[in-house]
């Protein structure tokens, strides 16, 4: 299966234009806790997170929708891609600190943001899968099993 | 094993009397997502967290110093208790939506604040063990394994 299926579609993203105030309606709207800035070729440039709120703004006084989101953004991102597999993006976020990982195509556009909670429960849901086969093949092996 | 130990410690709590910017400041001291606030008992009154923070101050204009986190925190919270189960705990967040959960004791005092993170975590850190210890019955099992 791939990434993008954890996914939360459609994708959130604002223009690199846009201010704090913009991209923080947007992870409102869409209720999640990250929001890619795309160029204008839809490419990730950065990425702006509730925690980027907690720590760069709440307590700055400044106002969000004077500050543009590319000042306060993480910029030169980890990415994910079709290919990378769960597993491997697991890795990046663990590596990284990072709670959402911007997906890819070829072209470097940006298809979804993954979310560490996404990719945790996929993960129960794959060992809990794999649990359950064992269980149903080792009761059709028991003998007078039914 | 208990849910205490799934959550971080020291706990994460502040004064009910306290202002949403020192509420803030715990969040960000220690590293987490959510704060309790309690009562002088030490009993918890409400909770706020990163998300409330994006919800109901981001774009508000107010100014955390000078707003009382008791007037922006959640009230009548589900609580877990030492007796109640990782399941448990996790049923109660899907159901409300809540991504924290406040661990009391007997008395109703705050011991911890559980995160479905942690709580996702620990799952598959279970199954995982789960499906280790088939995989080494199995192996001891098969005819000539070594």
């Amino acid at each position: 299966m791939s990434i993008l299926h954890l996914c939360d579609q459609p994708v959130a993203s604002v223009a690199l234009g846009a201010t704090c105030a913009e991209a923080i309606q947007v992870m409102l709207d869409r209720r999640v806790g990250a929001v890619c800035m795309v160029d204008g070729d839809g490419k990730p440039a950065g990425i702006f997170t509730e925690r980027d709120v907690l720590r760069k703004l709440a307590l700055s006084g400044l106002d969000p929708k004077q500050v543009m989101v590319r000042e306060y953004m993480t910029a030169n991102l980890d990415m994910a891609t079709m290919k990378t597999t769960p597993g491997e993006a697991f890795a990046a976020m663990i590596n990284t600190h990072y709670r959402h990982l911007p997906v890819v195509n070829d072209d470097g556009v940006l298809l979804g943001i993954l979310s560490i909670r996404n990719l945790l429960q996929a993960k129960i849901d794959d060992l809990t899968q794999q649990l359950d086969s064992i269980e149903t093949a080792m009761s059709n092996d028991a003998p007078g099993g039914d």
